[in-house]
């Protein structure tokens, strides 16, 4: 029996309200030996206070030593195995700028890029375009017309758009055409299995197309397409946990990846305060809800330690406006660790909170990676999290007679 | 996705070197309520600095309850799952000796033993003849020839020696002929499958002339053979992992088991500090090197509690002349626990230690089973361990988008 044959057996309905706020990148790394990480480090007096009463533990997003990506790394959270369940690039990028994919869809990340007089990369990011004048080309790609096809290109920020193909038999099993080089001409797309041979095509006349229309454009004259992909077969909240769930993000990535897993985008909010005016707003409709911070993983990212520091003590002053709601299951995690020592995605477990009535106390004082160490929840794998949210929340029947 | 695929996909390469310094057995017990085990009885000032700015945990090899032989032990800290990966003791000892496991062949690993006029077992070690005598005998089984197939003899120690049979269609499933007693006599080979009735034929013909060759021997006048196996399908070290491996042990068994991965044998040292002259030797032709060191083992097994504290202080005491070569990753850890209480190898989480740059300090001050249950590591399957070991060592890209 797998471990979602399993949440279907056991779910039920009821009233309660889960709340889960992924801190994006959270956990973290002492800069020097003998000192503190940012979460550690941090004034944090509601989450200490949360983890005084419910359960904490470290979460290991994919296996041990697995750095993930965002994709990988929600999923894990969400209760996808991120090794069984895989998105594609272009399929998550389009749906995080709200473009709805069908079945016969394949879509794929676009970067403008500067071509010589040679045809030759002189820059991958096509001096890294503002948005209005991206836009302003994506504009003129939209006269591009592929015969017995559906064409979208759409744009995302700076240099970067999406491009969607529509109709029959299309396969995403196409290699990137970015040379990851300046002085070398972008690379053809290819299939990488022979069914993918046509979108392969499609997608040749598409950049043949798309070249002709910008050959006069003086930085965004070229493009190269990657993550080509269709979209992930992923049953939904409500198809595997029974639960109407709302997604309240910022950033297009994550909005992106909940609405693959079916979850309603509420609002456009654009600050952490402006997202708790949306939970509130829909607390009625929904029985879970992911929040989304993005500037824990975005300082850390940066390699700036004092401002993940600040992110995590701002995240921590909206907390009481969280619990005026009253949730009756409240997780406070991470999607991955983003130490700024590394100023990247890391492997370390991620430490994660969980508060509600049933909760076992663990003796924990503070939230922090070393407390999380010693926490009721142990050491688990990060899929493994919407099983203690859901039993948590009295949505579990028991397991055998 | 398979763990081994997931290694193969995120796998890179760079200058970095690991080490991974196996105590054999090092686990343990207290003899007594209240006490203390081996490792935390034992002075190890080295170590204990090592646990303050590394990460411990503790690592299961099989499953919890498991106790495992030194072969799936040691599977499972290479990172090949012992339950998925078998190696067969004979295929193990044959490698152990150095002989070239081929595709066709099957090994047994055969004993002496002493033959009363009745044809009963007397001695089931042969008086445990001395290693030169043991070598003569084997000498004259080189006269053994089986029309159609290679027969290799060749011995080990004392009343120990390997058969090896060479040819198509052979299969390793074919019982032990040890009856495990002695008044009786020693058993046919007999197939444990059906496809493996020639091989055990062939085996039975080598008793048959083995023992006409034998029968004016005073005490190695008969064999039984146990252990019967063909050379498992491991891919190495280098496939895997993209690491040029090498294997610093004393003892046949572990060399074996590293060859059979694709480490390579260096030197013949017959002591640590030698182990460690041949590592320092080596350093710059290799990533990865696998350091063994039986005594916390064999101390374990002979019930002697102090004479095991006391290893694993000479284990420590060489610590600092490791450290001098500044590994990028250095793991200090066991293929299982030797509790001397219990004189056996047993299934007790092993301590573990990982020392790297990028580890998250967890608070510990002291390397011990108690002190690893709060490590950073937590408790984790000991095929885990490379992967830890390759992402510290910078060597994994990130999974998915």
């Amino acid at each position: 029996m797998t471990e979602h044959e399993l949440i279907q057996e056991l779910k039920s309905t009821n009233s309660s309200k889960i709340i889960m706020l992924v801190a994006d990148g959270l956990g973290g790394l002492p800069l020097d030996p003998g000192g503190k990480t940012e979460l550690e480090t941090a004034v944090t007096p509601n989450l200490d206070r949360l983890a005084g009463i419910g359960t904490s533990g470290s979460s290991i997003p994919v296996l041990p030593g697995i750095t993930p990506g965002s994709g990988p790394g929600h999923l894990g959270l969400f209760g996808y195995d991120p090794l069984e369940f895989k998105i594609g690039r272009g399929a998550l990028e389009a749906t995080g700028i709200g473009f709805e994919l069908g079945p016969h869809d394949v879509a794929a990340r676009g970067n403008f890029c500067t071509l010589d007089t040679n045809g030759l990369i002189s820059d991958r990011r096509a001096g890294r375009i503002p948005s209005e004048e991206s836009f302003h080309v994506v504009e003129k790609l939209q006269a591009v017309a592929i015969d017995g096809y559906e064409v979208f290109v759409k744009p995302v920020k700076e240099h970067r758009f999406v491009v969607v193909f529509r109709g029959t038999g299309l396969d995403g099993r196409v290699a990137d055409t970015d040379p990851q080089a300046t002085g070398v001409p972008p690379l053809d797309p290819q299939p990488l299995d022979p069914a993918a041979a046509e979108t392969a095509d499609i997608a040749k006349e598409f950049v043949r197309q798309a070249c002709e229309i910008l050959k006069d454009e003086p930085k965004a004259n070229g493009l190269t397409l990657r993550g080509f992909a269709a979209k992930p077969a992923l049953p939904t909240y409500e198809e595997l946990y029974g639960l109407r769930a709302a997604a309240i993000a910022v950033y297009p990535m994550y909005k992106g990846l909940a609405s693959l897993v079916g979850m309603k985008l509420v609002g456009t909010p654009q600050t952490l305060g402006e997202q708790i005016d949306e939970l509130k707003a829909c607390w009625n409709d929904y029985d879970f809800f992911f929040l989304h911070f993005k500037y824990t993983d975005s300082t850390g990212e940066d390699g700036n330690f004092a401002n993940k520091v600040k992110q995590i003590e701002e995240l921590d002053k909206i907390i009481p406006r969280i619990e005026e709601l009253k949730p009756d299951v409240l997780i406070v995690t991470g999607d991955h660790s983003t130490p700024s020592k590394l100023k990247s995605h890391s492997w370390h477990p991620v430490p994660t909170l969980l508060v509600a009535d049933p909760c076992r106390p663990d003796g924990a004082t503070a939230f922090g990676e070393r407390n999380c160490l010693s926490g009721g929840l142990g050491q688990f794998p990060a899929k493994h999290l919407m099983l203690l949210a859901m039993a948590h929340a009295g949505r579990f029947g028991k397991y055998g007679a």
